[in-house]
């Protein structure tokens, strides 16, 4: 098989054969879960645990519809209510939970790298579903699977990453995504939201939107996430639809079968008009969402049947 | 089959012969619940998600140990703590869920109307747990099989409505099934509390308890909903019990065998004196509960039939 | 079957040979844990319900898993957002869940005694998960089975429990569970923590860390609960720390190969040093948290199986 990894922690790690695989299986569960009976056994018997240090209603619905669909026996914590209160530390939560004997660990943690320590520390196979500014690569791979289903391909393209960049993990896993697929991505947005380092990504960055969009075939905008900014420049939502929110003129000067990407939840009239977002010929929005299901359903497949080899090589068939 | 919808949106669009068909499929339902093996695969491969929009631990919890004891996928997300508070509309929050293929999306909305704007938007079925002061089909369908339980029948009865009628869609719903089956309903309470319009329905209005309850076969006593009482006349605890709380005193002048029943949570000493509302020879309060997961496992049984139908109809298996 | 409870109220109703066969059958689940496919049947069919009207994530999750991998329909319901702020009794939520048919009702409450009472007025299994400064028997049977698993036996062990015996119902559980099984239990810590009624079960007291773990075979912590202080000595934590935190130096009193236990979570540099709580030669405290969810499958396995039997019993096969 051609995924080997014993976690899914950040798109950075995985071979370009990786992401294929994903996205191949990930296409088998599409057509599940169309059908009248959306269930499997693939996860049978093991159980999944989904720690939300950070709300996230869009995503943990994701990962936990993906483990029952599967058959896992899944659990939610939700982690702003628990022990972390009463001053466990991270590592605690983690050997805690570990002791439980999860199979699928999903994490959301505000922190960049928290999830990399806490799969460190335990037994099973950790998912990263977000962590602070740094990787959210289900999200990466969701988008993949939608640019692939709209376009054919998921390489040779040119796709504009738009909007508030320097807040967004979803536009740097989508960056190494993109690379490692030999796309040309392009970063636009204001100065002060498109962080200039991201040029290391082998990206071109643009101020203006007419010129970012020109010929691309995938437009991809990101929320605005205002909730983030903390001091630094925030910009009267008017005149950032104005300048860089995505509208009929704008998207006038990308190629005329490109599609319209948001990873939700939309600031309609901000980052981007309703219109074009409910424009069932050029917005994929609904279909992310769709996808989303699918792929974290074949990440988690993937993942536990490598734990079950590892199991297996161990020569034990217990794990402790 | 005698049940042709595809949403229960209310009771307004049910016909006599629908609601007769639900009350007859809950009936096995009750027994199913009393056995110690009380599960069934009817939704089996199906996913259900309750989307509240409000706080409701008891409509929740009998919302999801009905899909549980089906043998559904349930997911229960909490809207307060979502993508809602982040400014996503209502609209696309139903199409991103819609976008996970539920089959069943059971809603609770502060606002009248919300739950059928979302259920054209959607391509599951959607079950209207409480919209504003509008609809509460289920409540009014547990209410039915108790009383149909208690006195043998469903229609030609005299029943009492008693209480906060205003801001009750317990007591909206209740009065167009009980009207549509026939019976003759009263509503008793203060008339600041029991809007004259409610005459449209064709049921008499009374100001006074021992009036209002003369005669009758059923009791149905009302929260007082102090919670959405904004600005207008509230009552004194002590006063209200004193005109209008049902007591043994006012209770004399219903029928000897007449039922009591309230939808609960009860303000013992409030709405109803604690010794009637605990008085097994009068009160079904407990079976209203009892009823109340299994009327919500038929409605759900019946949804599931017809959306199966439909896709079969449609001669594809596949819902996109 | 040597267990004949129909409750777990708490360890004082138990015999000896009941706490054993609650040991015995946990030590197949701790197996059962361990194995990739970790689910079985033993509850299927079954309905459990959770009801916490105190948080606890370490708790509720504990409970969750080991229902959902016996294959019960769990239901978690988060009673501070529930019913109870709109004045319900707590009686009438315990009426109100018993009429939806739940087998086991696992119950954690504030006070001291609640979870006796419900338990009374329900026609199901009950659980206390943990009743104000009264009871928590899961812990006291988890860490009795981590005892005997560290010790090789149950009997004739010195045994510590330090620190805030006070506000700790574990302490209370643990105490009685031990002296049943013939151990010599001391309690140690600062007369403001451990009340000298304590006496009455027949334990000695000890005011110093150094005397009091001196040739004992298991050092059990306690946490300082410092959210349960009101009003009264709140000690300094780094006062605290030097005079009655485990470190190595006091652990040192102890025998070589005593076993070092804490019930999490964990305020490490309060009442134990962190190198100890890490010490995998010593510390056994990830350990206690797997007996945890195989001590509570155990615990509703045998409960649900009087269960069965009392139904049988009553020659109906039908519950009321």
């Amino acid at each position: 098989m051609a995924f080997r990894q014993k976690h899914l922690l950040g798109i950075e790690p995985l071979h370009p054969e990786e992401i294929k695989t994903i996205l191949d299986v990930a296409e088998t569960y599409v057509d599940l879960n169309r059908q009248a009976h959306k269930h499997s056994d693939a996860l049978k018997g093991l159980t999944q645990i989904n720690m939300f240090f950070e709300n996230s209603t869009r995503t943990q619905a994701s990962f936990e519809l993906a483990g029952k669909r599967l058959g896992a026996d899944v659990m939610n914590m939700a982690m702003q209510a628990s022990s972390i209160k009463k001053g466990e530390t991270l590592i605690d939560t983690a050997l805690t939970l570990n002791a439980m004997h999860p199979d699928l660990l999903v994490v959301r943690h505000p922190h960049s790298g928290a999830v990399d320590l806490l799969a460190q520390k335990v037994n099973c196979a950790v998912l990263n579903a977000g962590d602070g500014k740094h990787e959210h690569p289900t999200q990466a791979l969701l988008d993949a699977l939608t640019i692939r289903r709209a376009k054919g391909r998921l390489h040779r393209l040119n796709i504009a990453i738009c909007g508030d960049v320097t807040h967004s993990r979803v536009a740097r896993s989508n960056l190494i995504l993109l690379g490692k697929m030999e796309n040309r991505v392009r970063l636009v947005g204001p100065p002060t939201l498109v962080p200039s380092q991201f040029k290391e990504f082998g990206c071109e960055i643009y101020d203006n939107m007419e010129e970012g969009l020109k010929d691309v075939d995938v437009v991809m905008m990101l929320r605005l996430q205002k909730e983030r900014m903390d001091g630094g420049f925030i910009p009267s939502e008017r005149e950032y639809f104005h300048r860089y929110g995505l509208d009929a003129a704008k998207l006038a000067h990308a190629k005329p079968d490109a599609i319209v990407m948001h990873p939700g939840p939309m600031n309609r009239g901000v980052e981007i008009d309703g219109t074009i977002a409910d424009d069932i010929n050029r917005s994929v929005i609904q279909e992310q969402v769709e996808m989303g299901v699918a792929v974290r359903m074949a990440a988690m497949d993937l993942l536990a049947r490598n734990l079950k080899a590892d199991r297996e090589a161990a020569n034990t068939g217990v794990m402790v």
